[in-house]
């Protein structure tokens, strides 16, 4: 990997920088909204939405106490449309084009790059590497799943087996490093990762102004601009010089495992006070190691959890832990549980008819089911300027499988038993901070 | 319902009007391409990418017989992000504007309008008229699934309940007309719900113009240009000044239940003989009426099927069959096992990351699994001017739940028991043309 003291800043302008190599590479993913989850957001009790007897929307917004109701618009970041489906191709591509810089690309290529991952980085860097005809070597557990080895030969014929264990993996990965003088290119920690995984909220920033002025434009009858994206909150007030030069988010919200996508989202905004940055996460088997990090002034390094936010099982990296415990870069770390992460991804599939995977539906569930998210989202509206919260929610990424789904989903498991299924899904949960997984 | 002597006739000039009269209340939904996609269709044998196993992206390319393997470029137009979820959404919004346009909103408002459905097209028609501040009334048979029930409601408070026959639910829907001189507006067959429908092979057509012009706008080099819907096939080649005026389309597919959304396509290229337009349809007991009948020169009347394609159990409609049985407009009809239809529906899931409900995925399952098909592609691209077929796909909707899911990929579900699966879903599957379903 780049030497991290070579590399740019953690800042704002890096991540400007970082959007113009990636640019070539990767998606501008849409951005989507819905009227409907605006309103099962709005309503004081989102729950009753997945009853078997729903309100009508109209109940729903007549039920609403605008003292004791948080009010949103969202933003859908859809990062699940991404290049290998999840937003790590941002960083891998990033990390690939910085080491071409500093190194010459006859010499990356001659020396090829290494992680070991069994999940969406693997395919990212892999991806990465392919793009520019450099060798990739993928460490993954020989017991990984066979959807996930195919989907990283896809890119590679590389991928090479080691055991379950962070020692034998890691052990594997030093042999890459001895024998072919490959490079590490870890899967957050990592200034040019982070770098790269911050153009999600550039992008997000960029996409809802343009979306917020074309609704502004569409100033005739609601019946009469019935466009997607359209709120039923407010939006004839205007709104503060300042709000618009935060293009108009109050808040946005990603999910928090090593912390790569989050801490570069909270860089990007760490010069715009209007728009808070706030982390969600599992708490099964205490996988919010953020936020009780963040609870006791230190990070926490190690977590076992067998959440089925496969994604988030990691510990917060240390350059990630930097960003994160830095209070004017970000505002909070929320948990939801296994039950609220499967009711928003039913949610996001349903109303939005869009796949993402558990851990990218963690944000929507902090912001449906969390009451103190929510208790401080109604607390601070009342002094707004305008009716409630534009709030950009970061759908991370949508590699799950029909199989994994109707596990999840099946009869067996009604009525709360996420926790079960994710114990049987068979895997060691335990990661430590330097792991390399993804 | 608007007297079909006074309709519009069924020429592509009345869609591009019906097109002007909705634009307002109707989303122009995406039309979304994927490398991934266009692969394993153009691949020997699509199947071996749902196995464990699956090759490499390059080893298919490279197991490909140009001379027996088709090379598709896939446009899907994604109704299933329509509003209430499906393409319906197009035909009431028509219908009820027509219906205002020829009798006068006072008189409409004051009578109401009727359907019986448990599907989209109820939905549809609520919202439409919801819209206009006109009362829907809705029969649904009482048996109908919670969810169903729940999304009518959302827009109407007068969901009527009656028996499951189809003698049962008319009879209400008479009882009701003749209580309140509400008019009916049935799911497909009428020259303005076809009307309607077709507005999806305008936009479909439109968009794909518009995609084409922006692929060969980015003439630089591959790697520069990884812009989604970059298909590996062609494109350096120039196109026959016909083959742009017919927007680049060679082919359309879309579902075929009762015939609204495929007759209004395919009146929509009846005068562009560049583009064929075929029909899709699940072959499960009997379900591809369409295609047999068409065999033998005469539309069947009566359908009972429990396919999982559950918007396709109905017969064709006599006024659709009028368009259908037309050589000149409809090129033919192809079927597809409830197997195929699973696998179709994965990949859009597990490659697409949308959701799209089984009786949208009837299209996708035909290019890639109906080896008749196959073969009358690979045989015609061979004196094409370019190098395979530009084919629209249409994912007609998306209104499936995790319920839904789950039951039919659950583990029990495994290996081809899609058949059993259905046929536990315990519904009347009988339905005759007059039936208004949808």
């Amino acid at each position: 990997m780049a030497d991290p003291t070579t590399c740019p800043p953690l800042l704002s302008s890096s991540i400007a920088s970082a959007r113009a190599k990636i640019r070539p590479y990767i998606h501008r993913t849409p951005v989507i909204t819905s009227r409907s989850l605006n309103t099962i957001a709005s309503s004081p009790d989102p729950k009753v939405f997945l009853s078997e007897n729903p309100p009508t929307f109209e109940d729903a917004e007549r039920s609403r106490n605008p003292e004791t109701t948080p009010c949103f618009r969202l933003f859908f970041k859809c990062e699940n449309f991404q290049k290998i489906g999840a937003f790590k191709a941002r960083g891998a591509f990033h990390a690939v084009t910085r080491l071409v810089e500093e190194m010459g690309i006859q010499e990356v290529r001659r020396r090829g790059v290494v992680t070991h991952s069994s999940g969406n980085h693997a395919q990212a860097l892999a991806l990465a590497a392919s793009t520019f005809q450099i060798p990739s070597y993928i460490v993954m557990p020989s017991i990984s799943t066979p959807s996930k080895i195919a989907g990283t030969r896809l890119y590679t014929s590389n991928v090479i087996f080691s055991g379950s264990t962070s020692q034998e993996r890691e052990a594997v990965v030093q042999e890459v490093i001895a024998d072919k003088g490959a490079i590490l290119v870890p899967p957050y920690d990592h200034p040019d990762i982070i770098l790269g995984q911050g153009t999600v909220g550039l992008e997000l920033e960029e996409q809802v102004d343009e979306i917020l002025q074309e609704l502004a434009a569409a100033s005739s009858p609601p019946s009469q601009t019935q466009i997607q994206g359209q709120s039923p909150i407010g939006g004839t007030k205007e709104k503060k010089e300042k709000k618009k030069n935060v293009g108009g988010l109050d808040a946005v919200i990603t999910p928090l495992g090593g912390g790569g996508l989050l801490s570069g989202v909270a860089t990007w905004f760490s010069d715009k006070p209007g728009t808070l940055v706030f982390g969600a996460e599992p708490s099964y088997q205490g996988g919010d190691d953020g936020r009780r990090g963040l609870a006791q002034g230190k990070r926490i390094e190690h977590v076992k959890t067998l959440t089925i936010a496969d994604g988030l099982r990691t510990p917060v990296g240390v350059t990630n832990w930097e960003v994160l415990s830095d209070r004017r870069k970000l505002e909070g770390v929320y948990a939801v549980s296994e039950e609220e992460i499967k009711m928003a991804m039913r949610l996001v599939f349903e109303r939005l008819k869009v796949v993402v995977e558990p851990s990218g539906c963690v944000g929507l569930a902090v912001v449906l089911f969390n009451s103190e998210f929510r208790a401080l989202c109604a607390s601070r509206q009342i002094g707004m300027e305008k009716e409630g919260w534009d709030v950009g929610i970061v759908f991370s990424g949508g590699n799950t499988t029909m199989k994994a789904i109707a596990k999840l989903f099946g009869e067996d498991n009604e009525g709360g038993s996420a926790e079960r299924e994710a114990a049987k899904v068979g895997m060691d949960g335990t990661t430590r901070a330097e792991d390399v997984a993804g």
